[in-house]
């Protein structure tokens, strides 16, 4: 066996010298030869685009379609909006139904009409089954690829019928049982059909409690059932309980590793999907919204503390210390805010415990207030040696965080049940509320006091 | 087939009525019957802690080792420590030799011996190999309860061999051919003993290339090559090629879900091991470090601000806008740092393309800046009718777009090299460095000019 597989950076190195020096032919029979196509694909998404553009044209035309599966959005559509019909059909030959449909859903609806006029009518069929069904749900996660059998026949019945088989569908850890009219009423675990007695029928051993995932279930579902019942695969059915594919757990990782990079991502206003290397232009024009977003919130925080220049001008210390009261809010908010979409998520959350959970968060803040309100204060008097100065900081930092804490929990349930999604929005809008209560308190205080 | 295996909810309310009725006996039935364990565990920690108490001491003791295995670590560790080694052997019996390791690894050394000295001698031994690993390598991921075969053996006989097993281990989807002094020289995918002629020997049919994983590997690198290879399961060898055991993809699973949030979590200074519905005051205690380490970053940019009081005094202006600049600052690095925190992630960035997603990033930075210190000026100098006050804002904001392109790209690399989380440090230093350049860069350039 070999030890380690991850043998691929000395064959990059080696690749890269062969570009540098313009053997492009070398290059070309180690991209295609000593390259697995997810390798290939890697490498794509780790190469600025110039040289990019290089590497995809000396990747072979057949395993194209191999490599653009494992590519990102962003680069599917790059590629695939350069190649015709006849290219694209030669390209995606032999890929799996659900990696098909993945990529045809990035074509515009023309060229996916002239891939499926092109293909044979049995695989169209499969294919139209899938394409049917949203991306992210079970339908558009499925294969259509599962081995189906009957329930009155003997295992021995089924062995023999495997062995006529060349090979089985990737990761077949069951096989499917059905009705003559093809609707779904058990499975069979090849670990059971290899221990049993091979006179029993299928019907005997079968498993008939397992789980059936309907077409319309969204991913991150798919993804929680698999994760709590251990599956490897899993089969679609209709709603008719009609079985029309099945799910397998390489699938559901993506799903996985795909939701968590949004959540990171989303809080940053960015795409998973997002090019790594994507041009400058392309760049600057996504981030600005997001820029701008922020901006709004910033010039709002700004009109607030325009309301209080006279007692700035009066006071330059309130200058000084304003952004610290701000600032601790955002941090004890952000803190909330992350608990509790985490909590949402992982379904710990809802209904009755929210308000046990504002309790905990509004004592923390609390505790927190009072802790941190003593150390500023006494740092502020001792800095500017006013008193009143540590009063009023003190009480604008304890009511920072409990707004704070107040909205940290109360916002991603609210955003949740109006269907927003919480790590997209969420911080933006937390971080407005204690930015203007920051400041609104430490400075309303302070003019209160002063004038 | 069962359409929706969720059908939880409903359970869950009744249960609740049994509880808060009072009817603890109907409680117990239907925690202990009605639920599956990873269900019991995940209302646990749905559940605050008071009523949490109730509802432990009504799992019965045999089932408390498979609940155990489902919590987070806090929850894992305040049950464990109030059981004795006799409840601990009684309760953990079944259970499989990862999931129990990872659970006697939360227990104090005295009690994981006492545990130890407990179990039979077979059992002890396979616990201690797992034991011999760190919990994130491989080694402490893997099982030990794969099935071997020889090499020079027909699939025939194969074939009964399995079938004298009453079950094969769970996700067995091949099974692992070794020597008589159990060197792993490759595997045989069930799916190929199923297709294949009988009379063939395991030695002309087995995998010699698939992937062994060594039993030292970190899990974050077992995940990726998972995901690579689309595995189900993969063997572990110790250095000399011994077969150690093996990783299923469950396991691998849950370590994707733990980085994804942990990477999350530490964002906002947080454990993603942390029970959601922990006590207030533990959650202060370890809260307030992160809220401590903030604040010396906000006392920084204060003191920067403090630099300038004279000309805040002269130009109170200065004060309502400088946030502005900080926060833009502030939030066009996060977008840099998260960028290139998940590039380095995935394997993306590094080398040779870091000079590339520089120039990217002060190019983006550029042409941001520009943009929105166009929009920031105009809006300043309506509001303050002060056209130098626009000009000074705008330069501040374009140097600081570009401090924070500079910063958020190098700073992942190098934080990467000395092997410290950038997730969890990235956005501190980030930010304290846009404030400071923000307050700088504005009011400096203010002083210049108005003094």
């Amino acid at each position: 066996m070999s030890q380690n597989p991850e043998r691929l950076q000395p064959r990059l190195e080696r690749l890269n010298e062969a570009l540098e020096s313009g053997a492009l032919d070398q290059a070309r029979r180690m991209l295609n030869r000593g390259l697995a196509p997810v390798d290939v694909a890697h490498l794509l998404e780790s190469t600025p685009p110039r040289e990019r553009e290089v590497l995809w044209e000396l990747v072979d035309p057949e395993l194209q379609g191999e490599v653009l599966q494992y590519l990102n959005d962003d680069l599917q559509t790059l590629f695939l909006n350069r190649m015709n019909a006849q290219q694209l059909v030669s390209a995606t030959e032999g890929l799996d139904v659900d990696d098909l449909a993945d990529l045809l859903q990035r074509l515009p609806n023309t060229v996916t009409l002239e891939v499926l006029a092109s293909m044979e009518a049995q695989e169209r069929q499969r294919l139209e089954t899938v394409l049917a069904y949203p991306e992210d749900t079970a339908g558009g996660l499925m294969n259509t690829d599962a081995v189906t059998i009957r329930p009155d026949i003997t295992l021995d019945v089924v062995l023999r019928y495997l062995r006529r088989h060349e090979r089985l569908p990737d990761t077949t850890d069951s096989l499917l049982v059905v009705t003559r009219g093809d609707k779904l009423i058990g499975s069979l675990p090849i670990e059971r059909l290899l221990v049993s007695d091979t006179t029993m029928l299928v019907r005997e051993l079968m498993d008939t409690e397992g789980v059936s995932i309907p077409a319309m279930t969204p991913d991150a579902e798919v993804a929680k059932l698999f994760e709590k019942f251990d599956l490897v695969s899993a089969p679609v059915v209709g709603t008719d309980g009609h079985l029309l594919g099945r799910i397998t757990i390489d699938d559901v990782v993506d799903v996985i590793r795909e939701n968590a990079e949004h959540q990171v991502m989303s809080m940053a206003g960015l795409d998973e999907e997002e090019d790594t290397f994507a041009p400058a232009w392309r760049t600057s024009r996504r981030r600005a919204v997001w820029l701008g977003i922020n901006l709004l919130t910033a010039f709002l925080a700004a009109a607030v503390i325009g309301l209080f220049e006279g007692t700035i001008q009066r006071i330059t210390a309130l200058a000084v210390l304003m952004p610290i009261v701000a600032s601790m809010g955002g941090i004890a908010g952000s803190q909330t805010l992350t608990v509790l979409i985490r909590g949402i998520a992982l379904g710990h959350v809802g209904g009755g415990n929210v308000k046990w959970l504002l309790n905990r968060e509004l004592v923390v803040g609390l505790l927190n207030g009072l802790l941190w309100a003593l150390v500023i204060a006494a740092i502020a008097v001792l800095w500017f040696g006013d008193p009143a100065l540590g009063v009023i900081i003190a009480a604008a930092i304890v009511i920072n965080l409990l707004i704070a804490a107040l909205v940290g929990t109360l916002l991603p349930v609210v955003l949740k049940k109006l269907n927003i999604d919480p790590a997209l929005s969420g911080s933006v809008i937390l971080t407005t509320v204690t930015d203007v209560v920051g400041f609104m308190a430490f400075l309303g205080l302070a003019t209160l006091f002063y004038l």
